[in-house]
């Protein structure tokens, strides 16, 4: 039960949007943009950077949604998924990724830990500066959107099988006023 | 001089905004709602949380950029603002504001940080649902903007002079493309 009465059966985050329809569309906007773009990072990148910081935020919810996302757009590798969600330096990715996943991480603890021997390092890797850039943004993003779920005390699934579901919808729909229909209401 | 090349000379976060206006859209659409909304939290109170969640991450940009309008729309009286900034429990607000800065002082260390007596406390106080979920996403919302401003080493002014006449600007406009325009460069 979320701290606040959000008069909806929606699980995590959608109970929040539904609850205040007016910021949903700026987030849910904002999600699109960031983590759908196919310019510089793939959707995948973008999701597993997703999926590492909300580890590290250690949102229970997000880092399973994302994560599954991420894990639809690389046909099902779970594995390397969860590699990168709890170590990237040892996971089977590229070293661009692991350079990016490192400013991510220190985007996580604070704008101030990122420090410019981080943004050299990615670049030495062939990183842009509109995937810095981007890196940079989708960490920030979900250090808001980790803590409005557990802020606010949203309803956590612990089952693991009704994440998959969401995931191939948000996958092949984006984020978007559909996430308050099918294929389920949790 | 940002991490980045953003090819403009805009201070702060509108240098970020005009390198990547795709995601400027979204964050000037949620900054306008949460911050100039004036259903259940006034501006001020608006502004104060964001001041103070600023300060908390140590983003000087972002708590002297909202503690200046703050202080428009406290019709001048920064003696307040400062003591929000610094130590919110013993300011001259309402007790209903302590309790919400309370709230977002926890949602600044971590979603998980919020507690349900934090909720009860502000409801104590007369806060509703509505204002205590601004309040979260608010707060929220400035553990975005405080790392992307600093994660990207945005340009921060130092002369405290040169905040008032954007904070004024803000005020009366909003959060919008005018941000690029007069009255000054930086």
């Amino acid at each position: 039960m979320p701290y606040i009465e959000v008069n909806n059966d929606f699980a995590g985050i959608r109970g929040l949007l539904a609850f205040r329809p007016e910021t949903a569309g700026p987030l849910g906007e904002l999600a699109n943009i960031l983590l759908r773009d196919t310019e510089g990072l793939s959707p995948a990148e973008r999701e597993l950077i997703a999926t590492r910081v909300s580890y590290l935020n250690d949102c229970f919810y997000c880092h399973n949604s994302h994560g599954e996302i991420a894990c639809v757009y690389l046909d099902g590798d779970r594995e390397v998924v969860d590699q990168v969600r709890k170590d990237p330096r040892h996971a089977p990715i590229s070293n661009k990724l692991k350079a990016l996943l490192n400013v991510a991480g220190k985007v996580q603890k604070s704008g101030k830990a990122v420090l410019q021997e981080d943004i050299e390092a990615a670049r030495a890797e062939g990183a842009t500066d509109r995937e810095i850039h981007d890196t940079v943004l989708i960490a920030a993003a979900f250090c808001l959107f980790n803590r409005y779920v557990d802020g606010l005390g949203a309803t956590t699934p612990t089952d693991l099988s009704t994440y998959p579901p969401r995931a191939r919808q948000i996958a092949e729909m984006g984020y978007g006023n559909h996430i308050f229909s099918s294929p389920q209401p949790h």
